[in-house]
């Protein structure tokens, strides 16, 4: 941190809540991620739950590599799974409208927020989890998942576009941030070929994963393996609960949006209205 | 715009693309609003879809504030809907898995990115509307007045918690930056009892207008009124898929996070290490 962004922080802590520097600064040392030591998971369904059975991600990722163009990401990533148990099951997987995925596409019907692919895995551990603390452990670690690895890794078979992939790292799981960054990696533009071919890939890769984690998970071998983000816990040591501030909630990346010091610019709060 | 942001955004375009500063200046005008033009949308359902009848909004509502507690804002918002057509017209509502749709609570399982009312509502506009150019449509107007419109407005008929309800207007349809606009605008904290009876109140008004849109599109009625925000038309006019940049693409509101001159500092991308 350059001085005159900790001397403004400093400032805008005595202003803001009467507590000094230091107290600010302790606060941003928390044992964050202390409730993630790796443990496995396990499961057992409830009567609302619809049964899952384990399948093969290899399938699942093929499957999502051909489906893309029938309905873009989100009902790739879906599908992807849904009919695999419908294949092999019958009901009640064969009667799930899955064309209603659709509207998932480019961060919800284009607008760019939430990636269609982890927006469609973290609505099948809807369907398979009704277990509030557990689905948001599973969506939590593939969100982490997608927000640090880099994508695209799937290799098609028959590739729709022959292209040497670039990749990137999201660092984000809205779908601008994810596809600028991507852009920022590779050279490409946005509205190319080879873009959509990523995020056909990618959408392959996310099925993958959302495969491997579920059935890990029924053999209760499911374990958590992507920490809370740093960033995070620093950020929310003020914003979150426990913080003097309490003005938000989240695990989202902070940093691929807000730099600590230009986000107390940025955005016309208390901070930013008191340091300027 | 201050002298020296324009400034450095003129040398910023001559070094990115060899377009000078009144070509972006140009650019920052186009007619992106023409398609906007209302008019009145119809729909004629696809056999994939899932038929919709006309519902009262205000009984939406109702149920989508009921039903917060049982799992959460998007849970509500779907519930709204698909309760009232399985009670009145049984089969295929009332086999629709609704336990689901509680991932998407606190912008999917408190990870703070798409709001659960608005996604909930995207996923009926989905399961009703198998058409991408109309769905993205509604999707948009939706999205739109969720931004500009300030919330919550339900009043329920048996309050959870008696309130004077703050009202604050979102302009973003992320969970986080939409709750943080509210804690701003109402002084409450996040994590308090009066921003969870916002968020209930919130999905009630979700449901209504959900339900109101459904009702004039098949109806022959609809008519979009919430024009594409100025502030998008500008960026997108260079880093959209007309633009010398093309390196994203969306449709939300780009100023809720970035600042003209900040957006430009703040990501490390070929702007600023030029204009630095």
């Amino acid at each position: 941190m350059k001085r005159r962004d900790a001397m403004r922080l400093a400032i805008g802590a005595v202003a803001v809540g009467g507590a000094g520097y230091f107290t600010i600064a302790e606060k941003l040392k928390p044992n964050y991620t202390a409730n993630n030591t790796p443990q496995k998971l396990t499961y057992k369904p409830t009567p609302d739950d619809w049964k899952y059975h384990t399948l093969d991600p290899k399938k699942s990722a093929e499957i999502a590599y051909q489906e893309y163009s029938n309905g873009s990401c989100m009902y790739a990533t879906f599908k992807a799974i849904i009919t695999q148990l419908a294949e092999q099951y019958g009901q009640p997987y064969a009667s799930y409208p899955i064309h209603m995925m659709k509207y998932g596409h480019g961060g919800i019907a284009g607008f760019g927020s939430t990636c269609g692919t982890v927006n469609g895995a973290a609505a099948l551990f809807g369907l398979f989890i009704n277990d509030k603390k557990l689905r948001d452990k599973l969506v939590t670690e593939l969100f982490r998942w997608y927000e640090q690895t880099p994508f695209p890794i799937h290799q098609p078979k028959q590739p729709k576009l022959e292209a040497n992939m670039p990749t990137s790292v999201a660092q984000s799981v809205l779908c601008h941030a994810s596809l600028t960054n991507w852009t920022k990696a590779s050279g490409e533009k946005a509205h190319d070929k080879v873009r959509k071919e990523r995020c056909r890939r990618l959408s392959a890769d996310v099925a993958y994963k959302a495969t491997e984690m579920l059935n890990a998970l029924f053999k209760g071998e499911f374990v958590a393996t992507h920490t809370d983000s740093q960033v995070v816990g620093s950020c929310m040591a003020c914003h979150g609960s426990e913080g003097k501030l309490d003005n938000t909630s989240g695990k989202m990346n902070c940093s691929s949006c807000h730099s600590e010091s230009l986000a107390h610019k940025a955005f016309a709060g208390p901070h930013y209205k008191i340091m300027e």
